[in-house]
């Protein structure tokens, strides 16, 4: 069995992976770190994770790490960055669900984290996690920046347009919406239950970082399009739905046919052609798909609706979607799960 | 104290009139209709409407809603249209919730509701009851159409700019968050807790009824803007949140300004002055307040956040605020109750 | 008008208070103190509470305490009892609603709350403030202890039986349910929207403080009973229902008709008459009503189901009717809202 | 592979049990039968069932049925009794989700269930589905009756009690909670989310169908103890809580060892042995486990707390788990997933 590591193992992301990872089968997870629960079984802190009744958290340590044949950070920004070429040069291959390898570019990931990158060296050899888009540098690469969440949803909304060459203006709209598990399991007061439930609104309305990392990734992939991105809290647990508003002159029925050609041979994406069914995020709770529904209200706009779960094809899910890239797995292993709902 | 009657007393909106209604000072619910509870005391069909010990529901008869000073039509669309004229020959104002009375253009009316109108004499008459904009035509007016839920929150979020005439360009993407109440009371599987609680969608992508309201109203405003609408429905009970991407050339600054002075005189708007905060519906949660904030992420485009109670000023409470104009009571009697939060 | 202090005004149950003492018509809220927003204005931290444009929270100050007629100690344990001796000596009336001084029996309060009270002279003087029990001792009060929220919905729903002495056996079992924000306002990871929605679970099943509240009263009451009290937290944000299982020999139609008689002039009580309908917590949302209904499954034994805000008649609107009382205002003043519903 | 038939794939159960048969390593789904969706692909009718692309919903026809090896009734009551002999003929197992088959004596069954059944000669055949109690019979049985879910809950929380004959008293008090999913896919009013969500209340205060088969297993399983079961509804989508409160001598530390002994060999229980953590119906998610707490208040009695996901261990997959049982799969096959947490 292949060695896994994963580095934060308490956060949501972390939690996400173990539970993917359970039923994988060509790997186990060997070495999983937390400051917080050094020596504590998984089982014990995770009670529903009774798969890993053998599992203890370990203190970090990178030289432990290099003992794996890959590692997942699912820590916060500016930590990868610090251990990833210790442990490339000792053959690990390194996949970071944070934002340290998500841009080609040193000068864009500077201005918008703040301050000097901690290994400026591998921020062009990493490659940018969006099998979809990138799925034969993925299966080359030793170190893998996996996408946000929100640029998921949005990249794999507007990929078959963007490669087209069919969007006809420079602005783009990004409504985005999330649950409040896509803020991570930090304690702020505006997540607790009492102050989140029964309550809507929308967040960073003046720019949040996801927005450059879609713009960065469109410009990669040939686009010039300016986007505009509002990010809103919703009052569930899961799940991430983005509106797209498009300026195209391309006709629903053209870019249904075209989305379907385009995602044919992805196995995680599933094009809706209605105009009465529209895609909702249970229909992707606890599973990496993506559902895309596409429509059109007048001649030279498409709106395009894209849902995710931010846990899973917004984060670790397409985190092991990545590694069975990189390891020749089957790039569904353990990911095939159908999503639970109701 | 002046009479009032309610037609559809059993939906949403019509519990909402009521509770609202149980503290106002200078009226009284005088009759209240429903097909389905003739007979039955309100306090025992709603257990929580506690005040109303005296009050049953009575058999439609628009001859026993003539007695009324004021008439409510808590009703689906195409009901108030056959009854408006006989009451109003009597003396009796009315006030509709439904979508009869919104339009100045029969024609329009028409292409979207399909059909003849059942009164096309009064649709000029009609006052289209948004007090921020129409407060001196409501104050003389026997017939009033209240707005929508989501023209009220997208009308409200754009009046200051319409009317300085500072939208650039022709297209204006208005996306919009619905609680389920905004469905109504009708049964339906989709707004079942266990199909929507944790789930999130868009639905109407292709078009959707208030979309040409918002129109028709901001031309009436004297705007030609085109206007881009799609609704979603939010796992919660109440409350309209609507996000307006507009092309301007004012500055945030400047839009905050004109905001802050557009609204000094208008008792149920609050506009919010950060980049920092952002309108919550939970702000809103029973009470009839708007609360608007404006972003900006680049030159040439402002983004707009606007919210209400979808129950409220979405709809019975905006009609009581309608009635205190027609009745010439104070404009926010009954109406100043702070929200429930959390 | 009376001028009224609230100490600890950010936290819930202070925030209840201001939204109910907005439209009370014989006080107004002097003077409202916290040590982490002195200075900011009641209307910029809670933007919901529009009515407050003027009021700003200051320094707590004993002293300027003193300049008003009564004092509610929205504070956590431990507090109230340091100062209102200071208070009462310069005629300014104290409510607290924490469990200061709801215990009658000194050695029990330091049994439960671990160690000496800071005002042992006050605790025989305090009035345990349940209107429905205690309204004339409350009238004539300088103090009340404003009872928990668990054991007001268990009180009420027990008293006309204890009254009666128709309990025949020692044991009661009382199975409580609450919304989260009877936890307050503090932060803690199991509060998390995350962690909490979509979730359900007993906690303090080993004992919880509520449980000898319930038994000193009702010893209090004249009833020997022995309580076992397991509280649940339930995903919503305010309510509690409480299910009492009592031994007793009364029928079903015999404790109904017992119940109607004992509270037919408690303005806030409302008895169920029926097999087929039950409380709902939806039906007190944001009043002050308690709702209860009584059940039988064979003879023997009575089931009782107990429902009220825990915010309102659990807390800030329970201490406001206690208010009412001490002041000699209408018991109802400021109460009498319907609840929010839907 | 062995060939599954579903009856009534459009409920909750029947979508349940396709979620977790496309994970079955031996069996498949043959036939899927509903009357509303006959010839509908399964995973156009539920999208999110992306494993299904070539199942299509028949016409309910037992010859067609027959060919299968085992069949699941997801019906209503009164449907698998009329069918099940057909099938029993034919060689085909049968598994009853609903109550047909789950009481030994057809004198109980009928006085509950108003009225003739339609195999009474079965019923004494028919096997109670609770594997940690009945394992034995339940492989070598035709026919089982899967058990109901507040019932699988409560009587997994007894059964150590129960055999070990410590129950000293004959009176039990089950106060049970439910997700709303428990109710089925049935549209009521009660049910809406606006109607639900962000509510609390008991129903069935007078009895509820699962008390009498609670105390007619109890019977069975050698216990004499009166069972009073009082169900709530919780605004949230799956999971069942019980708390169960037991007159019994035992101590809570003799208790947590019996119950760690009785169930060390059981794959789906996980005793708790801590006063403070107690199960959480988020566990228990999508997941076939059932989390046991133990607590005391005072010597005589004990609080057992018991969760289930009512969807799995209630419905489906108990049910899959007696087929694993009878058709001699591994006991755990498709059901060793993890909790989806949060």
């Amino acid at each position: 069995m292949t060695r896994i590591g994963i580095v934060g193992g308490t956060g949501y992301t972390g939690v996400e992976l173990l539970r993917l990872l359970a039923v994988h089968n060509n790997c186990r997870v060997d070495c999983i770190t937390s400051r917080t629960e050094v020596g504590n079984p998984v089982a014990t802190v995770f009670p529903w994770l009774s798969s890993y009744s053998n599992l203890r958290f370990e203190e970090p340590s990178v030289e432990r790490l290099a003992d794996c044949d890959l590692v997942f950070y699912a820590t916060p920004n500016k930590t990868a960055m610090h251990e990833a070429s210790f442990l490339l040069d000792r053959g690990t291959r390194v996949i970071d669900l944070a934002a340290d390898f998500r841009f080609s570019d040193l000068a864009i990931w500077e201005g918008i984290y703040n301050g000097p990158h901690g290994s400026p060296e591998l921020v062009s050899e990493a490659v940018y996690g969006l099998p979809e888009k990138n799925r034969c540098a993925i299966k080359n690469a030793r170190l893998v920046g996996n996408p946000g969440c929100y640029p998921t949803a949005t990249l794999l909304g507007l990929l078959p347009l963007v490669e087209l060459n069919v969007i006809d203006d420079c602005s783009i709209i990004v409504d985005g919406k999330s649950g409040a598990s896509g803020a991570g399991r930090e304690m702020r007061s505006d997540l607790m239950i009492a102050e989140t439930a029964d309550n809507f609104r929308a967040y960073a309305g003046s720019g949040h970082r996801h927005g450059p990392e879609m713009q960065h990734q469109l410009s990669n992939f040939g686009s010039d399009a300016v986007v505009t991105f509002v990010p809103h809290m919703v009052p569930m647990i899961r799940g991430i739905e983005v509106t797209i508003y498009v300026p195209t002159d391309l006709s629903v029925e053209e870019a249904r046919s075209l989305y379907q050609q385009r995602y044919d041979a992805d196995p995680m994406i599933t094009v809706i052609s209605s105009d009465e069914i529209h895609p909702e995020t249970r229909w992707v709770r606890g599973s990496n798909r993506c559902v895309i529904g596409i429509y059109q209200q007048r001649s030279g706009q498409l709106i395009i609706s894209s849902v995710i779960d931010n846990l899973v094809k917004g984060a670790a899910g397409q985190a092991i979607q990545n590694m069975n890239l990189m390891l020749r797995f089957d790039e569904t292993e353990s990911l095939v799960m159908d999503s639970v709902s109701p």
